[in-house]
């Protein structure tokens, strides 16, 4: 029979699976040697036989038994003894840190005769009552299912009859009474008394716990942080102490850094005469940990040298939960501490240099997430700020624009040149085109999962949502924020990282960490958080497997992406390459009548083509350059239909015959489902000439480069490839080309696999290609069925809020449907061409967690957007690090 | 070291894959005592090898020495002996036939003496000097690769000059001049003179043979017929005999059985002093068979017991090519024949009969594509019709009209409520809206892979293409053939089956195979053909493991469908309840602005529902009905955005407020890709009410019907999931309904699978479903990423041509792909759950070939339309009585 009860001196903190985050801390500073009340904990094994079974595990009963009367002994007290009571707290803590998601118990042991003997033992009576009310309440809500509002009201009743509203005017008697009220609403609910036996207490808090992990909102949570559903909750039994036993006595939370800068010193916030809870919640305000020092000397001191173990011990910043009861410090909770960005880079090289991490450690402490942050524009630091607001930071960046309140305002002052914020109280499919306007998006309601937030985030727009103190009135177009009014056309600015909102223009800056990926700033000329990224980037690089190539379509791109580090283009896309001016030629190529008129067009556009090839291939000398060939439907490059039908039947008679030519072709090549139509490879089989064109303009750009003495490297792509034979085809034609252009032109040619069949026969495909390149992108709209553009806005906020996502698999890469494509394309790929060059151009090449199943799934390379190559490369190094390194703790 | 070489005696009929078919059974039929010519095979493992290597396989050339030496020994004489030349023929044979696509050489062994010794030898100079030109011009075209029509334009030009058309008229003469003429043809478009070794000759037509399976119209065919491309072909060298030697002399073809009746009987064609070709390309008119009785009394005799003796041997229908030289029978080829669809249900009913096989055996020997053609209706055989061309037999049917040579003629034809058939010279995807408003098409260009043959067969609408003595006036809107001229509005009956095209309205009845199923024929009183069909659909049924449901959305269909031989509903779509009188409903509930409106909207959708479901359930009583909950996005209930805006613009200041709200709703219902949108079990999860609406339904109505005593057993299917928190969110809604309806209903919650993601996750969404079923057309249209309506008009011809596909991914399903998914999704669905209930309701249910592959997997049923139920029964008894079945034979 397994254990299932871990005293807090047999744990450690690598149980963490078995004994949850919390109890394998306690159990470590236990060991460590520090005044943790003492107390026990029962396993998740426990709990998921619980969950499983419906019944708590056979001998567990006895196994706790045996461990509280251990307890007993060590506190020479009973569990709810009449004249001097044991009590304990039941409290949950899973594997992962849920806050708030699951229950608690405090005060279990207490009854009728044992709260005589908590008032006589502690000599506050008035103490004594109050935590017996408050155990009620909390077992009758959190075990008995009993409505809470219930308690509460009573509660404020209470006060309302003594014409007061703070508890603390609340005396003894009042508790008293309140603690009569409080069975009375048990009774009456529930149809049984409140259990006043301590151990059937402590039983039924044990099961309360271990239900709480199926609770809505933890299974909800769990959805959304993508927490595993079977883990379930260890049960923490730990003898309570008092923090509100009188002045002496308090609470605190402490961190062993600034979270915010990194710099080693005293943080944190004492409260004294009061509970944990008391803290948070804000009832009374705090003083700065350091008073603790004029307070209670001894124990502020041995407080820091509590601290100092345990930052020496876990090696990181950590976080502590405090009480002192009557002059004697009790650590309640130790967990290595929440952090900005810029004090994650600090921080990890700040340890290094103390010589307490290695390297990889260091780059194993920092992310591409909080690298991104660094590399947002920010509000000037030292400007003057009038901030009116703060809401949730839904989606990171600095905006500053007119407010306006509709999405047709939005479009129209975008149509002006104007800068706009787009405020609403909520964002619906409807303000679509107004986000895509606006500079940023302000909403007054709905969380980090609401649509504007979801969508925002999938634009890359950056957006503040649930400032709840914004009165926002659409009809009259203005807010409203205590005496503050904002009219549309009014300037704000939104810190989307950080959730303010100010009124007027605050100026703008770019970052320095991104001044130092351009080159601008010399990292021995940079403060300590751009000398702490260049020092761990360095270190990435070293130590990354994959290689980081960026998407750029010119040569400006291709440039930019090789400063931030790329080393390569993983993707240039040549549809952009036929917009503007040459879009002309593109509709002669659409409405050539014979092969002459078409390949007339072909011709025009070839001497363009060339010139973008060889700027590219200038800029990317040396680095290979994967070009993908003309993937869109061609209708792409014609009007849209409803409007030039609009225009059309609006001119009648007097419609020109280009319109009605054009019309004529839009109603021709007009598809349902143009994104599963005629493109990419298809086009290339079914239009004689098109690919050739690309291809010849593709070898002559390299050859002139091979004259000019350069070194281009192209590799041609041939995109939405789902067979074969396909391939085969495209690449005969290609080969012919390249021969006919001879000299020393080489190039690889390889394949997008972005369609689930591409990944499905990739043995197969692997024969005629030399690359495969995957495209995340539209793989991920093929294997969910949807497109990105029609379901983001209309569906994706509804999933993420019912946890269907976690994330938007556009964000991450969802390992099981799209990632188990991947891994069958790799392995299976690489069995048939075992040196088959793998990459992936998708939008997750810049996307940490992705990155990392990448590397997982071993292609050589990511290729991301060129503002998100650092991300990209820092991510490479830590994925390698974490599967490769040696173990540097 | 592999044996290369295999004489006629040493091989069999079972070696096809190692002698080629034509090998296999000219061993055979040696081993059998039938006169077949003395020769031997070169196995396709040598062509293999010589393909791979690009050289004949060491040791080839001395085994066939050593087998030529033995042939030279067996026949007296030696290969090109001067006096008396021994003469072979170098021909293909793979495994499966490809008529046609490969090389055969003649008369090898000829040159400047052997000539004149076969001159000597047979009396006939002009015989020898035309064998020789004959030699010439095979082996220059074949194996040296000279362009053919120069020869033929030598022979004609000979012939011109002597002033006649006629073959005969040439003198040995005329054919030792046109020997000179060759050779010098050879010399110059070679620079080598023609190799008048005989040994190097059969060398080098060996060698070309091997390189003829790699020919452009080999692979083509190949791919075409789904060929494995690496098979390779055997070549048989056989000693030459000759049927032209003079009035003693001919050759024939014979059937042992009629091959469109299967009546046992004499069947074939005779031609005497002619050569094989000579049959075949119609020179000269052929006589019966039977007439060979009075010709050669003994050698008729000799035949008849042939046939006799290879039909009891081969226990089929076999077709046989044979020669008579000089009054010699003897035996060229066999194999087991073609024959029509009703030929092959009498015939293997007729075997088994005879006790020659058992009916597992005849099952085999009948396939789902045969049965359908005997579904279709047909032109009454009796009636009077004026054939006025013939074409291909692109898409079977049997359709009339009036002819029109426009699209558009024929939407506005149709939309007069008149019946057409397209006339085009050969159709585009323009043509598309006409193919869907006529009753059937016609081409007078192009092959069975052409875009009218393709479209039409996609869409089952009757089409003869290819019917190249139709000239077709588009301009003038009329068709010539000889005398003939239809013009525009003449009515024209077409033979999808046949490929005849009749003038005038020819009757048409439905087919007594139908009457059969319909059970307005019983077997006893149908002709032969019902009662085959009857007794093999019986055995069909005992033996099938897959079960055969069908898709059908109204009681009418329910009812054909049982009495089709349905045992459940596959698939019921809900969504075309929602059309006609009661799209307003639906409109309202997508106008629907508040709560209110919407649970109105719905509340009145819902007795209709019931009252469908009812009569469905009713039809179907004791066999499950598995109905699916909405599944298309709403706007498609809606007005076409482009048509209602022209409308409204059109209309300006006086458009309607109706259309000015519905166009509003069309705008934000808009989708680019409406394919990969807002539907199925994502607008149940959007939609408050909709799929509750639609359990309640379903529920309401079995209740009624198990208050009538009745046996419903409905299963609710929720569409377009893709993970399993979709469907448990879907699936927790249903339960909730079912149990607030109570009572005794019950009814099983499953799924389709229907997007990638679905069938590579089915291990975690059989956790929520209690059955899958494969919705392959979506399934295909994701994992190929490519819309049906989309595609199938623009380039799905192309690619036939391009041999990307054998057959279209819609008519039979793609094993490699889409098939790999529903292999995963079996596998791993029943490993979750191992009574996971599977079936598949995709078009793919009814397609035989399709079929097999779903019994092969495992599946518990398909689900077709209707009229497809007798196809996929006789398919899944065939698939049963192939894969587990005792060996019959």
């Amino acid at each position: 029979m397994p254990k299932f009860v871990y005293d807090f001196t047999e744990g450690n903190k690598d149980l963490k699976d078995l004994l949850g985050g919390k109890g394998a801390n306690l159990s470590e500073m236990t060991n460590l040697g520090l005044p943790v009340p003492p107390g026990f904990t029962i396993t998740t094994e426990a709990c998921r036989h619980y969950l499983a079974e419906g019944a708590v595990p056979a001998g567990l009963a006895e196994e706790i038994t045996e461990h509280l009367t251990a307890l007993e002994g060590t506190m020479g007290k009973k569990l709810g003894q009449a004249d001097d009571p044991l009590l304990v707290s039941v409290r949950s803590g899973a594997k992962f840190s849920m806050p708030g998601m699951m229950d608690t118990v405090l005060n279990i042991g207490l009854n009728d005769e044992s709260v005589l003997g908590l008032a006589a033992q502690s000599g506050n009576e008035r103490f004594a009552w109050d935590s017996y009310r408050r155990l009620i309440q909390m077992f009758g809500k959190t075990v008995l299912g009993v409505d809470g509002e219930l308690f509460e009201e009573s509660l404020e009743e209470l006060k309302h009859a003594k014409g007061t509203t703070d508890d603390l005017d609340l005396t003894a008697a009042d508790f008293q009474k309140l603690v009569g009220t409080f069975k009375g609403i048990v009774r009456e609910r529930t149809g049984r008394e409140f259990p006043t036996e301590p151990r059937e207490q402590m039983d039924l808090a044990v099961k309360a716990v271990f239900d709480s992990w199926n609770s809505d909102r933890a299974i909800l949570y769990r959805r959304q942080e993508r927490i595993p559903t079977d883990l379930g909750t260890a049960v923490n039994i730990c003898s309570m102490v008092f923090g509100n036993l009188g002045m002496d006595s308090g609470t605190g939370v402490a961190f062993t850094r600034d979270p915010a800068s990194g710099q080693q010193g005293v943080y944190g916030d004492y409260l004294q005469n009061a509970q944990g809870e008391d803290v948070v919640a804000g009832i009374r305000n705090t003083v700065p940990l350091a008073d603790l020092g004029q307070i209670n000397e001894p124990v502020y001191r041995q407080l820091l040298q509590i601290m100092e173990t345990l930052e020496n011990h876990y090696l990181d910043l950590c976080d502590i939960e405090f009480t002192v009861e009557r002059g004697k410090l009790w650590m309640l909770q130790t967990r290595v501490g929440k952090r900005t960005a810029a004090a994650a880079f600090r921080i990890a090289c700040q340890l290094a240099d103390q010589g307490l991490i290695d390297l990889n450690e260091a780059i194993h402490r920092v992310n591409g997430d909080q690298l991104a942050q660094l590399m947002f524009p920010r509000f000037d630091a030292a400007a003057p700020k009038e901030q009116i607001a703060k809401g949730m930071n839904a989606s990171p960046g600095a905006a500053v624009g007119k407010a306006v309140f509709s999405s047709e305002a939005a479009v129209e002052a975008a149509a002006r040149g104007e800068k706009v914020i787009l405020v609403r109280r909520e964002t619906t499919p409807d303000d679509l085109t107004g986000m895509i306007a606006a500079q940023g998006i302000l909403t007054s309601r709905g969380g980090k999962t609401s649509h504007a937030a979801v969508v925002a985030r999938g634009m890359g727009k950056t957006c503040v949502c649930g400032a709840e103190d914004l009165d926002v009135d659409v009809k009259a177009r203005r807010l409203k924020t205590g005496d503050v009014v904002v009219q549309e056309g009014d300037v704000l600015s939104i810190d989307g990282s950080t959730g303010a909102v100010y009124l007027g223009e605050v100026p703008v800056s770019a970052s320095p960490v991104v001044r130092y990926f351009e080159g601008e700033l010399a990292p021995a000329d940079g403060d300590e958080l751009v000398q702490s990224v260049h020092r761990l980037m360095v270190h990435a690089d070293a130590a990354a497997r994959l290689a980081v190539r960026a998407n750029a379509d010119t040569p400006e791109d291709s440039e930019r992406a090789r400063r931030f580090g790329a080393t390569g283009i993983g993707l240039c896309r040549t549809e952009h390459m036929f917009l503007g001016e040459r879009r002309q030629l593109v509709e002669d190529l659409i409405l050539a009548t014979s092969d002459a008129e078409r390949e007339a067009a072909l011709d025009a556009l070839a001497p363009f083509q060339k010139e973008d090839f060889h700027g590219i291939l200038k800029a990317m000398d040396g680095l290979p350059v994967t070009i993908r060939l003309i993937d869109p439907p061609l209708h792409e490059f014609l009007p849209d239909l409803t409007e030039l039908s609009v225009k059309v039947a609006l001119a009648g008679a007097d419609a020109s015959d280009k319109d009605r030519r054009l019309l004529e072709a839009v109603h021709r090549l007009h598809e349902q489902n143009p994104m599963l139509g005629l493109r990419g490879v298809r086009l290339g089989l079914v239009i004689p000439g098109l690919f050739a064109m690309q291809v010849r303009a593709i070898a002559e750009a390299a050859a002139q480069r091979l004259s000019e003495g350069g070194d281009p490297r192209p590799e041609i792509m041939i995109p939405l490839v789902g067979s074969i034979q396909e391939l085969e085809h495209a690449r005969e034609e290609a080969e012919q080309v390249l021969r006919s252009v001879g000299g020393e032109v080489k190039a690889l040619i390889g394949t997008m696999i972005e369609l689930p069949r591409a990944a499905l026969t990739a043995g197969q495909i692997a024969e005629g290609a030399e690359f495969f390149s995957f495209g995340t992108n539209d793989l991920t709209q093929t294997t969910w069925g949807f497109s990105r553009d029609d379901v983001e806005a209309s569906f994706f906020s509804r999933y993420l809020e019912l946890g269907v996502f976690g994330v938007s698999p556009f964000e991450t890469l969802d390992r099981d449907g799209v990632g188990r494509l991947v891994r069958i394309a790799v392995e299976e790929g690489r069995r048939t061409r075992p040196d088959l060059k793998l990459g992936v151009c998708g939008e997750h090449g810049g996307d940490p967690e992705s990155v990392h199943f990448f590397h997982e799934v071993g292609l050589d390379y990511v290729s991301c957007s060129p503002f998100r190559v650092p991300v990209a490369r820092l991510e490479a190094g830590r994925a390698a690090v974490e599967t490769d390194g040696s173990d540097s703790r």
